[in-house]
């Protein structure tokens, strides 16, 4: 049984943090098959379910899985990794045996799985965060994709795309600002911001301490440098395009 | 102010399901905007917020959006339809501005901005199911992304990804059977389910009236055939392929 009674305080969706530090506790088998199996009810294409998650939990794969991640703490402090992986396969198995002609190993059909598979990854992380667990989405499931798909034994037609790091919490993170709605929401046409706007949303975003700091240890003029020479830099983005395109090949969706 | 208290029963993720009827009555913007104010605290990578949401309740505009969904009530019976767009445009203008050169016109941008983009779509959903209002995912989104991408006047590195109908129930709709968990949880490695096993999988899933009545009205042997055949067959995701890939390529996210 899912423990929460889901009395969710009516801030809690302006008040959830990421959490990037786990206690050494396990979350039980039982509750993490509660989360997922209520996750499920949440909407996918054409109740086609496309999508498979792999649960991480064996210290010898869960110790391989986070050097997969970089060993960041919120990959080698959990109690279990879920990497939740785009899934044709096993659909197109059943169109086969039912003497069906299955036409999913294309970019399309990528698209459907990954959309159905973010759906439930972001469910799963509401779920897990009403019964108190910490989670964090690893987007270096991305960079090592091709290697972690073979950690994982993923056959054709199944690509991850999505990664969580869960346990209990061990840190009360800060709530992270946005941006002004209206830089957000648009009404009826996309609204191309000026200059002065886009300055002004993103200042106020990004005005603390913590980046002030980032941008002085890395010897940077602005924050908007340190995202674009450190941490999302060119060349690693084309670079991980070449290899998750070739990915998307290789498991047979770019026919 | 958001209305609900957020006292969710326990079985709220368990029972929920998509609605595509809505009554002719007003969301007010205000809450409309409260609950993507509160939806924009869902996880997001590097903290980038790389989405734009474009809300279509103007009556002229929503007609010709519905039309581009194929006048699908859940489309043209909603009161506003929200189109979730994949968006790098302003974060890269925000870089240029502030002497940072920005690398996000690649296919990994991209993937990140998808990823993003379906997070807060499905932390939406979940909020604005919480305030009694019905959601109905519109996969058609992608069929026609050119025209919608036209129709909104997206520029460059704006691609639309997800969409939402909203509007207050005029359904109680049947909450959708799913597959066994087994099907979609592996412990630590992927399992390729045998023959029997998908086969029954899916034939527990999939029994029920209104499939047996597709069969039927179909002419078809099994369901699988309606789905190969009627509902995603593989000429069509194939056109599908081509149609995004090239909007990618027009939109600059595969340089």
């Amino acid at each position: 049984m899912l423990i929460a009674n889901y009395i969710m305080p009516s801030d809690y969706f302006y008040k959830r943090a990421t959490v990037r530090n786990f206690k050494k506790e396990d979350i039980s088998d039982e509750l993490i098959k509660e989360i997922i199996s209520a996750a499920m009810h949440s909407p996918t294409c054409g109740n086609m379910q496309l999508y498979t998650i792999i649960i991480t939990r064996e210290k010898h794969n869960h110790q391989k899985l986070s050097e997969l991640h970089y060993s960041q703490p919120a990959a080698s402090t959990s109690d279990v990794i879920l990497t939740i992986c785009a899934d044709f396969n096993r659909f197109t198995k059943w169109c086969e045996i039912s003497n069906a002609a299955p036409g999913y190993n294309n970019f399309h059909s990528f698209l459907n799985a990954f959309t159905d598979a973010l759906i439930i990854t972001q469910q799963i992380v509401t779920i897990a965060e009403q019964e108190g667990i910490g989670t964090c989405y690893l987007g270096t499931v991305l960079y090592n994709a091709d290697k972690i798909s073979e950690l994982l034994k993923l056959p054709d037609l199944v690509i991850p795309v999505a990664s969580l790091g869960l346990g209990w919490k061990n840190e009360n993170p800060e709530i992270s600002e946005r941006l002004n709605l209206e830089a957000i929401l648009h009404s009826e046409y996309y609204h191309n911001g000026s200059d002065e706007e886009i300055k002004e949303w993103f200042d106020k975003k990004f005005e603390n301490p913590a980046n002030k700091k980032f941008i002085i240890e890395n010897n940077k003029n602005n924050l908007a440098q340190v995202f674009t020479d450190i941490r999302y830099p060119r060349k690693i983005n084309e670079d991980l395009s070449i290899l998750y395109l070739d990915l998307l090949k290789k498991k047979n969706f770019m026919k």
